[in-house]
């Protein structure tokens, strides 16, 4: 496959990092008073690249989605299905991939109109999910996971032309500022930085383990972290972090007994579908970049009682 | 070498965790008005196991401790003493042991009334050390280490009978939440786990890396840090760390840019020093665990400008 379209975010191209400024709008609607959410949310999403959302879902529902996630590490048809990220020493279930497709009730989570509403205001109109999951993040051992724009990996391995997406985590479990909650750098969604060194075939099934290209360069992030600083997203189970998808995030380790789970959509506009990877590869398979099925979602009031 | 005293903290001698209540006092004086801080710290030390001093060290002082640690991270002769920890990859230093004895410098601060005379009023009496190194934990990679009480090390591998031990770590560096800052359970210092499994020989050259042996099980750092909760110690520069040798503590990774650096010193009580060990392997070297001269040190007034 070839790109149809400019390449106008390359990167993993040349051997030194460059910077260039975001060329898209983070927030596509003007008309903040109609928002879903106060404006001043939204405004401070435009700002820093993210918000969080308290306790957005009750505590009921977010028993019910923890219940479901047990049954669904515990089920060997989970286990079987390819879509899942196992730890390679004890096998066990850390994340299980598209479950806006295979899983009935988090296919009706991301259609909740508490989230995608408000996504669909942010980018301006109708959207698919790009990818969505469930992630599983143990005590005593939880493994840090290294900075990156997730745009940057979407646009050169998946063919995701320009950034009008975002990412929405639905914390199943208290977010600590000791068990390794998202760090994000406010503010560093507005600068778009090429990394170096080249993707080598099926990258991804390394990468979603331990990433190592499509990784900044350390000057880079030393100065963006100088000039952004650098956030913890905190809060209660049952809330939401809505994050860009070019901010510069990661997260460190866990040691503490408490273990972390989360519910994890990445929103995109339907006008901003991914074409062919932006690089030499083959795209990432559909569980892990939808390339299945455009069509909008049907945005709706739900319940799960 | 067979210990001439009972072993009142066994640990390591079990198939199965056991607890017990401590024996002896956190706070080793009752006139708390005679102590070199506010009382009020003082009670605080003994209630949580750990108390911080903000900016203890001037920025002129801490410049000074700083020049003298990038010196020694790159003396060819410091790296060559076999006292240093250095990343197994690069073989760059991360930690100096001995810097009491070997360092005119930090062999000053160890005697500073500033700490050690506050470790001398918690522990009601003359000190020496028995440890000391200098630390240095880099940004973008800095390891985790896991949850530990130091005495029951202390204890089994290096023969100290008693819990009359505390240790004084003075940062070089911010410590924020983010990159890693050292972990507590306040109030967990008044139990004391017996951990499972026997010690290994030359067990040090590889615990100081990352322990496996002397670590609590999980199921009692769950019930700890539910009892007790989890803090971090955080202070800009100069700020002292002062914490019981039984606290549970720990600390995760570091992903973020800000290196870590500290001063560390752990003070024993004369009448406390180490004998034999209480397990089956020799004792370990003592410039991890002091075994040469156990006088009392000579506090004074220091300045290092």
């Amino acid at each position: 496959m070839t790109p149809v379209q400019a390449d106008l975010y390359p990167s993993r191209q040349c051997a030194e990092p460059r910077w260039q400024e975001r060329l898209d709008p983070v927030v596509h609607r003007q008309d903040l008073d109609n928002a879903p959410i106060a404006a001043e949310l939204i405004a401070r999403f435009e700002r820093d690249g993210y918000v969080v959302l308290p306790k957005v879902f009750s505590a009921a529902e977010v028993a019910v989605f923890r219940r479901e996630l047990e049954r669904m590490l515990a089920d060997e048809a989970v286990v079987a299905s390819g879509k899942t990220i196992q730890e390679p020493d004890s096998g066990a279930v850390r994340s299980v991939f598209d479950i806006h497709r295979d899983n009935p009730l988090f296919a009706r989570v991301a259609r909740d109109e508490r989230i995608a509403g408000i996504a669909r205001f942010i980018l301006g109109g109708d959207l698919y999910v790009h990818q969505s999951r469930l992630n599983f993040k143990p005590g005593f051992d939880g493994k840090e996971f290294y900075w990156h724009s997730d745009f940057e990996t979407w646009h050169v391995e998946d063919g995701m032309p320009r950034m009008r997406a975002l990412s929405c985590s639905i914390l199943l479990t208290d977010n600590q500022a000791h068990n390794g909650p998202l760090l994000l750098m406010p503010g560093s969604h507005r600068q778009y930085i090429h990394c170096v060194g080249a993707t080598p075939e099926n990258h991804y099934a390394q990468s979603l383990r331990r990433q190592e290209v499509g990784v900044p360069d350390q000057v880079s992030l030393s100065e963006l972290a100088a000039s952004h600083g650098i956030d913890s997203a905190i809060g209660p189970a049952g809330s939401v972090v809505l994050f860009d998808c070019n901010i510069m995030h990661g997260s460190n380790g866990n040691i503490t007994p408490d273990a972390r789970s989360n519910l994890f959509y990445v929103y995109n506009h339907v006008g901003n579908a991914v074409q062919a990877p932006f690089c030499e590869q083959s795209p990432r398979p559909p569980f892990v970049a939808e390339r299945r099925d455009f069509r909008a979602l049907d945005i709706q009031p739900q319940r799960y009682i």
